[in-house]
């Protein structure tokens, strides 16, 4: 359970954009950045670690970018369009190639952390892309 | 829904201490690493914004701190008790000042974003305090 | 004077793109990220805070882009260059929307804080359109 | 050349603490930042990758507290003390372990990176210690 639709339906002004796809890329971005950053760990912790030097590195990439996105998505009052723009591109594109690392390893090494990861980084793709969009080009 | 308990199970490592505690805390850091920066933003958008200008900076500290804790918890492979008590200690106190700020604005103001956020504080202080205790002195 | 070109001179591998501009870019995007944390607390500072609140959310917008900027671009094992380029494109864009906003109030209301925060954002906007030329397309 | 010292001399109200000790440790804390990001990342391209878990982890961390400190002592205008100082005592914290384990890998694997890494952690621990001394008890 995340405050995240609270804080939204508690702010003084409007969303600038559709509240349910904004709530679930907000709550994607932080859950990506957590799970990304668990990944890269869980990685750095297997004993072929030599093998998984671009799944950290993608991982700790996502997390950056997606902690990123979903502060500037919070940020509704002076909401800009160019900018969530941006940051969203950056973020479906990080989180693509971050799945498509994890998926690798989940299918051909079974690594259940890189299945789970790929998951968390899908969802915020997606949820990244039904923003982009809401907010329109 | 978060994968925070998912990428722990999944972890080639074992954790550093009680799982439940961990998730938990993970959780709640990130989610009040949200929760802040919503409301840092929504205090900006209200009308008397010269009277929000400590809840504004007390809410951007505790989301940065509260980013930075979820993250160091969310390293298992090489974890360090004497980094994660630094870590959490910073996070209760931040939590706390945050929480004393945003109830004080609900109370005196009819502010509900800051009743939101600052049950994802209290919520976060405390489950800092647990990790703190689960991880030992 | 920072460490980023030493660090940079003793890493294992080689840098994916000219090193000169690489430097400039990681040294900016941090300075930046110092910068528009500064500016939008100093703008909170201001008497005139409300007229202040579009530019201290791009400066809050700013900084977190350019601080995930300039630890991708110092991720230099397994560059990948869709990645920097995403990166890349965010950041010079929050870096050109917050300069914008910056310069408006040097020029109309003698912010000094903000021409000087305007400044790193500029500096930055180069150095990332300059490291985008550097990494290809 | 950063523009931390010209962004506090230019803010409407006065620095909390001499400014001397809060530019340097700003400065450090930015710099820090970016050198443990980076040292994490060869840490991670050298052959001998196995033997760098506990480095990278403690760069990782170290890499988010500096962070965090130096935006929280880039908040001058409801600077609080006690935040400071938590923020401070982890950075202190961080900025030691990870020094530690830098000048061991720069001794005794001859590891160049950790050996200006270790340069960048003590500076910012100095800076660190010296600011909580501004700060007071």
């Amino acid at each position: 359970m995340t405050h995240a639709r609270e804080m939204l339906d508690t702010h003084p002004g409007s969303a600038a954009m559709d509240t349910a796809a904004l709530v679930e890329c907000i709550d994607a971005c932080f859950d990506c950045a957590q799970s990304c950053s668990a990944c890269a760990d869980a990685c750095l912790g297997e004993e072929m670690v030599g093998h998984m030097r671009r799944c950290i590195t993608m991982c700790l990439n996502c997390s950056d970018v997606c902690a990123t996105a979903g502060r500037i998505l919070s940020r509704q009052t002076e909401f800009d369009p160019a900018m969530a723009r941006a940051a969203l591109q950056a973020c479906a594109e990080a989180c693509r190639l971050c799945a498509e690392e994890c998926e690798h390893h989940a299918q051909e090494m079974n690594m259940e952390h890189c299945r789970v990861c790929a998951d968390a980084c899908r969802r915020c793709e997606q949820a990244c892309n039904a923003a982009l969009s809401a907010v329109g080009m």
